[in-house]
């Protein structure tokens, strides 16, 4: 039995933790409606028409430029984001207060030198940073979307974003680029239109989720929907939140990021904070502490509905299937330049998926150059320090410039 | 709002899940104390010492045997099961009703060949078909033990094992075998009772978990535990099921049994009974629908908290750390003959990880044979038809037989 103190104890722990998930909603559902970004936003007259036949209508898409549009427009480069990003990809992250996702990559003298050319990042839909998704407000019910919001697929992403460029008045990318989901979104552009896309960089993807794919998805699914905070979806509404569910999801998604070599590396057999095993489950291991970390901190930014809607977009991705199953009549006849990137130990999308679209490429005579990436950093390659991968885009860049009549600056 | 019938109907189907709830409680405390097995139990003279310093006691051991022991009492061969496994290697399940799980192996004329050989199967320590673990009654509660049992290893599982050969009468094992967790507990058995054992075999395992293995546990674990109905361990009392938790737990853990290209060709992209996505969260892909069915089914046959002690047991081995880190002492003026088996596939336990045992090995000048079978079937493959793994078992045992004077029958 709790004595009188612990029982006052535990009701204020519980009223806090009540307030944290309130207050953690408000703030999700605000950023959702009201980004901290740039928003366009369409009306009646401009539906979004879904894959699944659904027209999403109002809708919203929030994004983020950095670098300025050259008055030819010419040098627009769209940067898509993958799974678990969003439009913050050069700038502070308005919830997390940490750098965007690609700095690394993106910025003035970066590879993608936002001296040089007018970057674009958007959120996509089904997110949730402020382009409609489950946790935006559904105008039928004036409450969350949450499982009634339609569900997307890649060339939804992709149409929305052309719907953007329309609205910003660029009528062709200079180039397109992105990794994992990005890269899927990068490959639907050049297939969907291949007039609007002068380059294309496809990293780190594959034109079709695999059988293993799919699996560690539906893991991280069910993780979520095992959660009975989740409420069948309706959490923002009912004021929960999944976050263990989510965590867990996190958790098994983030192993497949890293190669075994680097998470040896990175954490070996190390212990935490202590010198031998304690005999118990408490985080004995430097490498459950971290994973731990990585499931509790991404619940703090990431909607658990929006990682349902875009887990799914992956899954339903296969570009050959949308051509009578022959991959290379996706880009017959394109025009396009391509630089295909894939990282040695990357084995959710490793190099053969990388191969099978350089092959693809080839078979239609496309303009196209590969770079496999030899690191031990696994599929998280894409967004680290990996020179070898910054040279290859600043030279394709620049050799894809030169073809455009961009001047260096 | 439901109908008066639904709100019945549904109190009903909840009623009739309590039932089945307490059921399978009953049940599974039952199979934990009174086996459908042969069963030996140890009194406060016999405890188990463990690793952890606690002296476990009372404590019991069930196991099966197939075959005869000869007469010289030299013929015997033990089979050490992996994570998920029991002692019913070659019967019936009496839980599941299936086959035992290396019916395969294990029989008359099979590789392992009860005409000639007196098999012994027991099941582990913090397992949960009647060998002492967190679903056995705690003599000091006369409650199931819950997290209050004691962190068991591999060593200890072993030393289970030795008592129980004790009390056979069986002095030295012509043969100790096992796969994966079974594995460990073999080149445990090599290291610690080097002159009980005349031949090893351990397949498709490692002398300690990676990094990479350890994650994959404890996202497991995690998931077990994030289970609202896992109540601290305590479920078995409190009349719950953390059903969910643990088929999430095995739906991850299933995904590292099978290579990226069984699953390609065993599901592929296939829809099921269906040739159009749903649009929706359902399971529309084959793999999906598998995934659900192995989380589902596991749940009725094992323990959760078993899993979370077993898991552990695993990522705690590491035979060279006890052997002040040099693997090699491990097995110094060994006189047992190893066979040491990997599958090209297996992306849990690579044969890296067995080339690293036979190193050791020959760096004692023991005698060691080692086969990596060529199959697409990933880590499960030690569990199914492999032809080319069955004539190297036949091989090896006879081979081995021979030098240990057997006749063969």
């Amino acid at each position: 039995m709790p004595t009188a103190g612990e029982a006052r104890h535990e009701s204020a722990a519980m009223a806090e933790a009540e307030l944290k998930t309130r207050r953690d909603i408000s703030d999700r559902v605000r950023e959702a409606e009201h980004p901290r970004s740039q928003v366009v936003r369409f009306g009646a007259d401009k539906p979004l028409k879904l894959d699944s036949g659904v027209e999403l209508s109002p809708f919203q898409i929030a994004y983020q430029t950095y670098g300025a549009l050259n008055a030819e427009r010419s040098n627009a480069i769209l940067i898509c984001h993958a799974l678990t990003g969003d439009q913050h990809a050069a700038n502070v992250h308005p919830v997390t207060g940490k750098n965007g996702w690609w700095e690394i990559m993106v910025g003035p003298g970066k590879p993608i030198d936002t001296n040089q050319y007018f970057v674009i990042c958007s959120n996509v839909v089904g997110a949730c940073m402020g382009t409609s998704g489950p946790s935006s407000i559904n105008p039928a019910t004036g409450m969350p979307w949450g499982l009634e919001f339609p569900v997307v697929t890649i060339r939804d992403m992709v149409r929305a974003q052309a719907m953007l460029l329309d609205h910003l008045g660029i009528d062709t990318l200079f180039a397109v680029a992105g990794g994992s989901m990005g890269g899927m979104q990068v490959l639907q552009w050049a297939a969907s239109y291949p007039e609007r896309v002068f380059a294309a960089l496809p990293i780190a993807c594959a034109t079709r989720h695999s059988a293993q794919n799919i699996a560690f998805h539906e893991v991280g699914r069910q993780a979520v929907m095992a959660d009975p905070e989740w409420r069948h979806g309706r959490y923002l509404i009912e004021a929960t939140q999944p976050r263990r569910g989510l965590a867990v999801a996190r958790m098994a998604a983030h192993i497949t990021y890293m190669s075994d070599a680097a998470l040896h590396r990175k954490f070996g057999r190390r212990f935490q904070d202590r010198s031998m095993p304690t005999f118990s489950f408490d985080a004995d291991f430097e490498v459950e502490s971290y994973l731990r970390y990585q499931g509790s901190s991404f619940v703090e930014r990431f909607d658990a509905n929006s990682y349902l809607y875009l887990t799914r977009a992956m899954d339903y991705f296969d570009l050959a299937a949308d051509y009578g199953g022959v991959l290379a009549n996706a880009f017959k006849g394109t025009s396009t330049r391509f630089c295909v990137v894939s990282f040695t130990s990357d084995w959710l999308f490793p190099t053969s998926e990388s191969r099978a679209i350089v092959h693809a490429l080839n078979a239609g005579s496309a303009r196209v150059s590969f770079a496999e990436i030899i690191t031990d950093k696994g599929h998280d390659a894409f967004l680290l320090d990996e020179p070898e991968f910054f040279t290859i885009v600043r030279a394709f860049l620049s050799s894809a410039g030169k073809a455009r009549g961009l001047a260096a600056q």
